[in-house]
């Protein structure tokens, strides 16, 4: 039997405990009342029921995209395959706003912007949200639901602090 | 690019498209109020924030575990390693109460049963919920976080309706 030990500080080992959490990576992507597009690297993300059909994502309330998810209550959440790690890294760093569509095959012209080739895209709307220390907790119907009909199911997984 | 198709009910795309999200599979573990034990398998769970320290579950406001989380405002989360396979589907299957336990290092004589030996245990204390649907959602502070010191991170992992 292993020994289990308990640090000192919750949030050092809280860190350490979810880097153990493996994760599908999500891109959530959204546009404000002026139609801007913004889109946001995600792996809090879980499916809540299916009746109704729902998810939930957590959002910090510093990002970029959280306003206009808050404004528009509209998002999309994109399932990255293994072969999308660069759009992953893309809209989780420096570039912001429309930077981050330069990587990928976004359709930008929809209702909402979304990937073409990634592995699902669900189409959302928010029906409660919650906050909750530095993040707000939006929990949206699925509207639509998108699959590519030809793909391989090879999500990217992130784990330990990096893909899998 | 590869054809997006969108099917007919809402219902079915969603399971379809959820099926994609790969997650870390978990054991929620309480107690109620007469201190009977209550384990059950859970693939919704995701970190909120570390400011403060706090992750979510979502739980099927029929399971027996419900009422107990609900009560108690207190439970485990119980990270399930590769070789735990047995314990998810004990915990997912036709034994109910005390007979999940059988299968799996549990302490439980603590004051909440614990996997001694998975990858990461947080200890929570439910701080808001919330019901959508079938399910309610707990969030929660963590208030402990046990790891093995000697464990190699090699997660369960639930994808396209099988472990990985």
């Amino acid at each position: 039997m292993q020994t289990l030990e308990v640090g000192p500080a919750v949030e050092v080992d809280m860190r350490e405990g979810m880097r153990r959490l493996a994760s599908g990576v999500c891109v959530i992507s959204s546009v404000d009342q002026q139609q801007q597009p913004f889109a946001m690297t995600a792996t809090s993300v879980t499916s809540v029921s299916d009746t109704p059909p729902s998810l939930l994502v957590c959002v910090n309330k510093q990002a970029s995209i959280h306003s206009a998810i808050s404004a528009s209550g509209r998002f999309c959440v994109n399932l990255l395959s293994r072969q999308q790690e660069d759009i992953s890294n893309r809209c989780s760093g420096g570039e912001e706003g429309i930077g981050r569509f330069a990587v990928g095959n976004w359709n930008t012209s929809a209702e909402l912007p979304y990937l073409q080739d990634c592995l699902a895209v669900f189409t959302c709307k928010t029906e409660q949200q919650m906050d909750y220390g530095t993040h707000r907790i939006f929990i949206a119907r699925i509207e639509k639901v998108a699959v590519p009909t030809d793909a391989i199911i090879e999500p990217l997984i992130y784990l330990n602090g990096g893909y899998r």
